[in-house]
C-alpha cells in the first residue's frame, strides 16, 4: 500500500533499524557516569555525535541532539535571541516557516519581542533582497535585528528557499542565520554561511524522538531555562542513546544513495505535476516546478473536500496529506498556502519516500481522477462549473506575490450586486460550489456577492476567480464580491 | 560484571525490548494524520496512554509523553506556576530535591519568584508538618504559595519522603503538590492526593527518551511557550512511539514483579547497611534504614577520594556512583549530601537492579574492604587515623537536624589554636586527612586550626568530628577549629 506522506514521517530505515538494535545493549546507561556502562554510552554518543556532525558539516562540539526537531526550533530560537538580545529585539521570519519555528516567534513576541514576517510569491519563495531588506528594520531604536530563519525548503509544497543568498545578506549585517533544514538534509547539507541549524531524524527514516541542534562557534548563544548540564547544556534530561545512535546511522546511510534516489523521485514528481492537470480538471499545482525538494509535489482541486478526499485516496490504499481547512484541527487552510495565496480547497500533498516504484505513481495516477469525480459528486458539484477539458493551471514562478489577504479589502463598499448568495455557516469548499453554480445567472459584466464567513474562503473565492478567469472585486467583512467576465 | 547503578539508569526490560520491536513497524507515522498509517500509531499511542495511566492511578486524559523526567518535571514546575500565578509566586521544594527540580525553581527565582527550600533531617527526610508551615508562607502580600514539589524518594540515599502527609497539608491549603515519583514508580504508584507527578522510563527498565507528566483534571495550568498541538499542548514535537509503547509495557511489567522483588532487594540491602560497617572502617551509612527504597544503600568512607574509589570498584567489576566533589563536575559535593550534613567523601550508592543475585552483593562485599584499604594506602593515610575496630556508624534517625553549613559559622574568632594545619589548595579528602595526621599531636582539651578552602571540607570536618568523637567548634572563611575530646 502506497505511502506518500514521506515529508510527515518515513518507516525506519533498515540502516536505522539495525543500528538501533545494535545499539539497545549498551546504549541505555548515563553516559556522564564514570564506570564501564556509563563509558560504553558515551563511546556510543561520541561516535554519533561526530558521525551526524559530518553529515551536516558542522564540528562535533557544535551539534546537540534534541528530543525533536521542534524542540531543536524552539531552543535554536530562544537561546540565539536570548544571545543576541543587546543587538536587538526583532525576530525575521519567512512566512512560510514550520509552525514551530512561527509558534516559537509568537513566544518571543509575547514576551516583548518583534517578529518580521517575510512575504513569500506564489510559488512559496521568498526573494532573498526583500528579506534581506527586513534584517536592516527600520533603524529605530530596540529595532535591531537578532535572529533570522529561514527553511531550507518548504514542507507542504517543497519549494527550495535561496538560503545560501539570504546567509550571505545575514553575515554582511552580522545577523545570525538559523536554518530549518528538516525536510531538505537527507538530500544534502545546508549551503552557504548559516550560523544555527535545526533538524529531526524522523524527516529521513531515523527513530522519533531525535533533533539536531547545530550551533557555530562564535554564535551568541543563551540557553532557555532551567539549567541542564547534558548536551552542552543546550538539551536537558537524558536521552534515548540507541534512537541517537540510529539517527546518525540513517543520515549517512540516506545520505550515500541520495543523488541517485533524488534525481529518480525527481523525475516521478515531474510526472505529478504535468499529468494531474491534464487527467483531472480546475486542480492547481502549487509550488515551484524547478527550484524544489525532489519528492515533494503538492495540488488543490477546486470544489472538493480536503478531507473527504483524503479519505477516498486512502480507501484506494494512497496515503497523503492535506493544508486543506477541513483537515486541520483549527479549520483555517494551512498558513503556506494563505501566504503564496493559492486554493486551499481539495489539497493534497503527495510526498513520496526514497524507493518509490514509479508503479505506485502510475497507480495514483489512475485512481485520483475518479476519487476527485466521486467527491464532487457526492458535493453535487454541478457539471457546468466543472471545466469541460482539464487544463494545465499549474502555478509558476512569476504568478505574482501572495499574501493571503484573498484580494482587496474593503474596496467594495455600498455598490450593489445582481445576485446575493448566502454561504455564511457552511464551510469549504461549499461556498465556491455554490458561487459556481449561480455565476452562470448574472450576464456577464454583473456581480455576484457571496456571504461566506469560512476562513477558507477568503484564500479560495479569488483562487477560483483566477481560475475560472472571472474578476475579484474584494471583501468586505464577510461578502466577497465577484465580477463574471467570461 | 554486576552493575549497582540502577537509581541512574537500567538495561532495558525484556518486555520493553519486545514491545519496542513490535512497535518499530507501525509506530513511526504521525498519529496525528488521518491516514491509516497515522491512524494505527495513534491507536499504539492511546494503548500505550492509557496502560501508562493505569500504572500511574490517574485518567489516560490527565497524562502526557515527554521526552524525559527532566523535560516533566521543568514543565510541570512551569506550567503550574504559570497556571497559579494570582495565588502567588512562592514554590516550596525539598532540599533534596533532583537537580531538575532545584534547575527549574532556580529558574523561577530568576524570574522573579520565591523558592522555600524545606530542610530534610540527618536521614534525607523532610518533617511532614515543617513542609505545611512553610506552605503557608509569612502572609506578606504575594507570599502565596503558587506550588510545591516533592519526591516520592530520594533519588541519592533512598530515603522516602511523607508525601502522602504533605498532601494532605497541601489540600488543606488548596496548593498543587508535584510529585517527582521518579525512583519509586516501578515500586508501586505514588499514594495520598497528589495534584501532578512526574516520572522517566530508563528508571525502571523503559527506553530513554520518555517521561510521563501527570496532571489532574481542575489544576491550573499554563504550558510553557513556545504553543504546539501535540499532547495536550503540554509537550511539543514529534515523539518517539515505538519508545512510548516500550515503556508502558515495561511499567505494567515491572509492577507484575514489584512487590516479590522490592521484598528481595530489601533484605540485600539491610545486608549491606549492616555488614559495611562491620567490614570497612569508619564508614558513614546514610539515609533511612526503614523508610526508604528496597534497592538503594548510600555509604561514605573517611580519608577516600570517591573517584578512586569509584574506578578500584569499577576495575573490581563493579558499577556504583557517588555524591563526592571529586566526581562532580562543579567540584561540590551532592547537594543532597550537603542538607542532609552527612561526610561525602568516598561516598558510594549502591543502587541494585532487579534480578540482582545474593551472590553479586557477596562478591561486593568481599571486594569492598580491599579497595577501600587500597585508596587510603594510596593516599597514605596514617593507620593511626583509622579505627582500629570496624564500628558501625549508621546515620539514623533522630540524628539530628542537616542543613549543610558544617556547624556553627564564626562563633570563634580571635582564639589563638593549639596547632595550624595549612590545607588550602587541597582537595577532598586531603584535608580530612590532614586533620586526622595532627590530631594526636595537640593535648586532649587542645585545639587545632585546619585551613581548607575546599567547598567538600565544610561538609567533611564536621562529619569526621562527630564520627571521631572531636568536637567541632565552627569554621570562619576557610578557617576550621577543632577541639580534641578524646
Amino acid at each position: 500500500m502506497p505511502y506518500f506522506d514521506a515529508a510527515s514521517s518515513l518507516p525506519l530505515h533498515p540502516v536505522a533499524r539495525q543500528a538501533l538494535l545494535a545499539a539497545l545493549d549498551e546504549g541505555w546507561a548515563d553516559p556522564a557516569r564514570l564506570h564501564r556502562e556509563g563509558r560504553r554510552a558515551r563511546l556510543l554518543l561520541d561516535a554519533a555525535r561526530e558521525a551526524a556532525a559530518g553529515a551536516v558539516g558542522c564540528r562535533p562540539d557544535e551539534l546537540v541532539f534534541t528530543p525533536s526537531g521542534t524542540r531543536s526550533l524552539h531552543t535554536g530560537i530562544a537561546g540565539a535571541l536570548a544571545g543576541r538580545r543587546r543587538a536587538g529585539r526583532a525576530l525575521v521570519v519567512s512566512a512560510v516557516e514550520h509552525s514551530a519555528v512561527l509558534h516559537a516567534a509568537e513566544a518571543h513576541e509575547a514576551g516583548g519581542g518583534t517578529v518580521v514576517r517575510v512575504p513569500v510569491d506564489r510559488t512559496g519563495r521568498v526573494d532573498a533582497a526583500a528579506f534581506g531588506a527586513a534584517l536592516r528594520g527600520d533603524g529605530s531604536p530596540g529595532s535591531g535585528t537578532a535572529l533570522a530563519c529561514l527553511q531550507s525548503a518548504n514542507h507542504e509544497v517543497g519549494t527550495e528557499q535561496p538560503v545560501e543568498e539570504v546567509a550571505g545578506f545575514c553575515a554582511e549585517v552580522g545577523v545570525p542565520l538559523l536554518v530549518d533544514a528538516a525536510q531538505s538534509l537527507a538530500w544534502g547539507p545546508v549551503p552557504g554561511r548559516w550560523s544555527l541549524l535545526a533538524a529531526s531524524a524522523h524527516k529521513w527514516g531515523g527513530p522519533g524522538g531525535v533533533g539536531l541542534l547545530a550551533v557555530r562557534k562564535g554564535v551568541r548563544f543563551a540557553p532557555p531555562a532551567p539549567a541542564d548540564e547534558r548536551e552542552s547544556g543546550r538539551s536537558p534530561g537524558f536521552a534515548d542513546l540507541p534512537a541517537i545512535v540510529a539517527a546518525a546511522a540513517s543520515l549517512r546511510a540516506v545520505r550515500a544513495e541520495a543523488d541517485a534516489e533524488a534525481a529518480r523521485l525527481r523525475a516521478l514528481v515531474d510526472r505529478v505535476r504535468a499529468e494531474v492537470p491534464a487527467l483531472v480538471p480546475d486542480v492547481e499545482v502549487v509550488g515551484d516546478p524547478v527550484r524544489r525538494l525532489p519528492h515533494v509535489v503538492t495540488f488543490s482541486c477546486l470544489y472538493v473536500d480536503g478531507e473527504a478526499l483524503l479519505h477516498a485516496l486512502d480507501r484506494a490504499g494512497f496515503s497523503v496529506s492535506s493544508g486543506s481547512s477541513c483537515t486541520s484541527s483549527t479549520l483555517t487552510p494551512s498558513h503556506v498556502l494563505r501566504a503564496m495565496g493559492v486554493l486551499s480547497e481539495g489539497n493534497v500533498r503527495v510526498s513520496l519516500p526514497p524507493g518509490t516504484a514509479e508503479a505506485d505513481v502510475d497507480a495514483f495516477l489512475a485512481v485520483l481522477p475518479e476519487a476527485v469525480r466521486e467527491v464532487r459528486d457526492r458535493l453535487r458539484v454541478p457539471s457546468a462549473a466543472v471545466s469541460d477539458a482539464p487544463h494545465a493551471a499549474a502555478g509558476g514562478p512569476g504568478g505574482g506575490e501572495g499574501g493571503g489577504t484573498g484580494g482587496p479589502e474593503g474596496t467594495d463598499s455600498g455598490r450593489e450586486a445582481d445576485l446575493t448568495v448566502d454561504s455564511r455557516g457552511k464551510r469549504c469548499p461549499i461556498p465556491v460550489i455554490e458561487l459556481a453554480k449561480v455565476i452562470g445567472r448574472v450576464p456577464v459584466g454583473g456581480t455576484v456577492l457571496l456571504l461566506a464567513d469560512d476562513e477558507a474562503a477568503r484564500l479560495d473565492v479569488p483562487a477560483w476567480c483566477e481560475m475560472r478567469g472571472h474578476e475579484y472585486l474584494g471583501v468586505r467583512g464577510h461578502a466577497h464580491r465577484v465580477r463574471r467576465t467570461a
